[in-house]
């Protein structure tokens, strides 16, 4: 049996103490004083650890069912699902207009955690209808918007995003969908889609489907796409439902994890589907959901890796293996707890120090969503959208090491599927490859996000960068040393690689892709870095001030510390990869692999 | 589905181009001729991949059940297993006076990792009989190697190790079991076992299992361990099979994968037993079977790579996605193969780069072995010793990782579980853990093996890698910079490491211990760095000598180089946070994690 424990004093140190949320400016955080944020985080982290939690393995087990066409998920899915409606929690973000709560995306991140945490796969059916509910927000006429959306964020009907299919993936020009126009403005659409998570179940009364099709006659390609709206039941004019449309799920898919979503093989049979947004723009309006998803993939990262490392501290401290090797420390007890060795620290320091970096990196990645959309600032945006790829990809490779080192620290035990160990890393494998394999990300990085705007945005995060450290050294000795150097040295190892794809790419863009990987991995880091070091000055701060939790705040320092001395390093490695280019990647012809 | 082609070619390359082994003066390596040689990895690759691997899935898929005591094995097995025996396949480097073949370990090295690759559930019967058998030979009397040897060489019989408790894996010092002696010079065993890999199932006549017990009176802890054999059937003096002993299987553990073998909560009630070797000196006569088991182990790291990157191959070059960015190459076809993106290319060089190297290492310490057996050298029993955590450690947690690169190149269709990639790295996980969790092989090479009989064996390690660049270098340029000068780059990195455990580790020993992992992967990457340059050389010198398959040695320098150029400078990494010593690991109290 796992246990999880949200993490809300940590949620409360970053809003509050690093982001100083309120005096932000941004319109709507004057309203997120630390009262209110820490009873929202208390009842999110109350229904994870009683409602949520404990249905995980329960998910992992049983799975979801397909009988004659209908879905069955696991036991209690259902009625926990119900308490997340009754919650109002898919609507936290999203206008009063449509029922929702309007509070920022910074809310939404932190409850999301709680969420993901503990209990992916059930926690999936309410992310994608969030994510469905934001493209018809953004781009749907306001009829569809007044019919679609106030069941959507209350979660009465949930939402799918419809874009793989057999022959495509990434490439989404491959598609073959058909999109059909009709006399009555409607499309019939006809074709199949694959892994469609949340496709078809029994918890919702209604399902809306985003579909990506091609209409017919249109351009080849990607540029001959567009978004439907395809709901399960065909919705009466009143809000009623009316008959089922064509939709249908032809079967679920055996997955690594994530055993409690159903992944669902999706028939389209001439089904009605509603263009949602323009003609042949579908990619755009279907952008819209997956940069959310994104980041709420790369939340994933944090969440998995978060649960499995307070499980696996939990086993530290508890199993007795062997003695420290500079004196027994349990000396009544027949040994030492595992938490005494070397090499268990390390590996818990490794879990602990990205779980925390990770949270704190999200969070400004949130806080920038909000300045962008509430106080549209185009700067804000840019740099978002540039993090975007490496939130996803590199907080999600490095959350699935986490959990298999949270696995690894209980031995034999951590294989066996009782201990719920496994779960963990299975069910965290996924968000490396869905909404972008993690090569995709770092595509999408170095091809495109790195150049964009002229190369503005990585700029502007370099001379973030150079001001934080310039505002804060000088102060503290032991700070300017153990934050502020290292972080310099990492700043500078990620400018010189950008400077070599420069130099490099124009060339041959294989030596730039060659190193894409490597460059999202090395951003990741320097962002850790910035973080743990404006982490590290908020608990300088809080310590000189004579705050009263100052273990919390020592934790903290000891904590980052250990994250600028041990992990922070690895983007020189990064660099040398870089560096070498493309030549040795690109040698050989395909035939002799 | 999956398949898997023996890689044949690239095993006698390592056999006759590199290590030349029959000019080596092994014992028994004069008659390892090419063409021999040849026909039996041929013979061992057609069983592979006709006879085991396709049980692999299924074996997956169906599990083993136990019912009544009895453990069914998956639907096959049974007919595979009996394949297995008439090809003598258990005692191929086994003495002849038993039965066996008594070929070397570097032959037995090579079978065992087609086998492992094929279907390391499978094999796993017959690994541990191997290992059992080992010990019994080891450690045996006379009459004891009579009775169960052959029958186990045959592989009628197999063998397990016992070892883990619920409250004790590591510290086996915490061990319960008990022995009773008896008036016959027999024990009645008494106490459960856990994780006791092919502890019960249908595929032999009867089973040998080799557990450890404290006999009652004895001394406390590790020192009072004994090791005694407890067949499952007992055996009457003529050798037929009396009655059932007290040793059964209480249950069978789910686990995250190796379905097909049964994982067995062993129940002893007075079993009868009979002591092997020396009266508490059980853990000296289990190490027998635990090197050659950590050995077994590291292969499979190698093993499970090498067949996820066979299949990732074939799926880079097969699925269409996106194109070229230096222009189309399959401008006929909708898109062009995954192959063609440099990232993909990264990924698969990581990995066959990897593959090859683990492999030529692992025959290389298996010459090692051949060479302190067969020719009683202590210095290369000692530097294989040295090396065997290094073997463990290394290849399982990259080989592991390598499989999650292998399951990427699927994008999602790699997370469902038709693909047979899942099953791959599930499978692969264990070995990370199982003979010694990978952080106790850290351990026992920093805490233990480094310094062992006054460091003369790293000492060895260093002198042969001086010597091979001394020998090599100055006659091709090209080979110089691209495999000698990473090669001592890395080399010097390793040495570093060394001194400042030296230096640090005296004054705390927590300095060196929280530096293990990262030293057990430096070595590992040398260790790979130096068969990397012992290959390259090997492929300049067939080049220069016109040696008909050109294209193979190319390829073999190209991969080569890539790994000098991409993986190889991880040793500065590792370095650099070694040099961090053990403040910032240590630095938490346990009530603050």
């Amino acid at each position: 049996m796992t246990r999880y424990t949200a993490p809300t004093k940590d949620m409360q140190f970053l809003l509050h103490d690093v982001l100083k949320i309120t005096e932000s400016g941004i319109p709507g955080y004057d309203e997120l004083e630390a009262d209110f944020t820490y009873a929202v985080l208390e009842e999110a982290g109350k229904i994870s650890t009683d409602v949520l939690h404990p249905l995980n393995t329960v998910g992992d087990k049983e799975g979801c069912v397909l009988e004659n066409g209908v879905v069955r998920t696991p036991t209690g899915f259902k009625e926990a699902f119900g308490k997340m409606k009754e919650g109002g929690w898919t609507g936290l973000d999203m206008p009063e207009q449509y029922g929702g709560q309007n509070m920022p995306a910074i809310i939404g991140t932190s409850v999301g955690e709680m969420f993901s945490s503990a209990n992916q796969a059930f926690t999936m059916y309410q992310g994608l209808t969030h994510g469905a509910a934001s493209a018809i927000l953004a781009h749907g006429t306001e009829q569809q918007k007044d019919t679609f959306l106030p069941p959507m964020v209350a979660c009465d009907w949930t939402g799918t995003m419809n874009l793989t299919e057999p022959q495509c993936g990434t490439d989404l020009g491959l598609m073959r969908t058909k999109a059909d126009p009709q006399a009555d403005g409607s499309y019939k659409i006809t074709g199949q889609k694959i892994f469609i998570s949340a496709g078809e179940h029994d918890m919702s009364d209604n399902i809306i489907h985003l579909v990506l099709a091609k209409i017919a006659g249109g351009p080849d390609g990607i540029k001959g796409v567009s978004l439907f709206i395809v709901p399960k039941f065909m919705v009466n004019e009143d809000g009623s439902l009316g008959a089922r449309n064509g939709a249908s799920c032809g079967m679920l898919e055996e997955k690594m994890g994530i055993h409690g979503n159903s992944t669902c093989v999706m028939n389209f049979d001439g089904a009605t589907g509603y263009l949602l947004g323009d003609e042949h723009k579908g990619m755009r309006a279907m952008f819209t959901m997956m940069n959310e998803a994104r980041l709420g993939v790369g939340l994933q990262g944090l969440a998995l890796s978060e649960v499995a490392y307070q499980n696996a501290v939990d086993y530290a401290k508890d199993r007795l293996q062997g003695r420290a090797v500079t004196g027994a420390e349990n000396p009544e007890g027949p040994a030492d707890p595992l938490i005494v060795h070397p090499d268990i620290r390390r590996s818990l320091m490794d879990q602990k120090s990205f779980a925390e970096g990770a949270r704190a990196f999200i969070a400004w990645g949130a806080m920038m969503i909000d300045q962008a959309h509430r106080n549209e600032d185009s700067d804000a945006d840019g740099l978002v959208s540039l993090l975007t790829p490496v939130i996803k990809g590199f907080l999600t490779d490095q959350g699935y090491d986490m959990t298999i080192k949270s696995q690894q620290v209980y031995g034999g035990h951590g294989y066996i599927e009782e201990s719920g160990m496994s779960q963990f890393t299975r069910d965290a494998r996924i968000a490396m490859i869905y909404e972008g394999a993690n090569g995709v990300q770092a595509l999408d990085l170095v091809g495109r996000k790195l150049a964009a705007d002229g190369g503005k945005h990585v700029m502007a995060f370099f001379d973030l960068v150079k001001s934080f450290i310039k505002d804060n050294s000088g102060a503290d000795e032991a700070f300017d040393r153990d934050f502020l150097e290292p972080l310099k040295a990492a700043s500078k190892d990620l400018q010189a690689a950008g400077m070599y794809f420069m130099q490099n790419g124009m060339k041959n863009p294989n030596n730039a892709l060659a190193g894409s990987t490597d460059f999202m991995h090395m951003f990741g880091h320097a962002c850790l870095g910035l973080m743990w070091a404006r982490m590290g000055k908020a608990a300088v701060d809080a310590l000189a001030s004579g705050a009263s939790d100052a273990v919390f705040y020592e934790t903290k320092l000891a904590t980052g510390r250990y994250y600028m001395a041990r992990q922070l390093p690895a983007t020189s490695l990064h660099l040398a990869r870089i560096q070498t280019g493309a030549d040795t990647v690109m040698a050989l012809d395909a035939a002799n692999f």
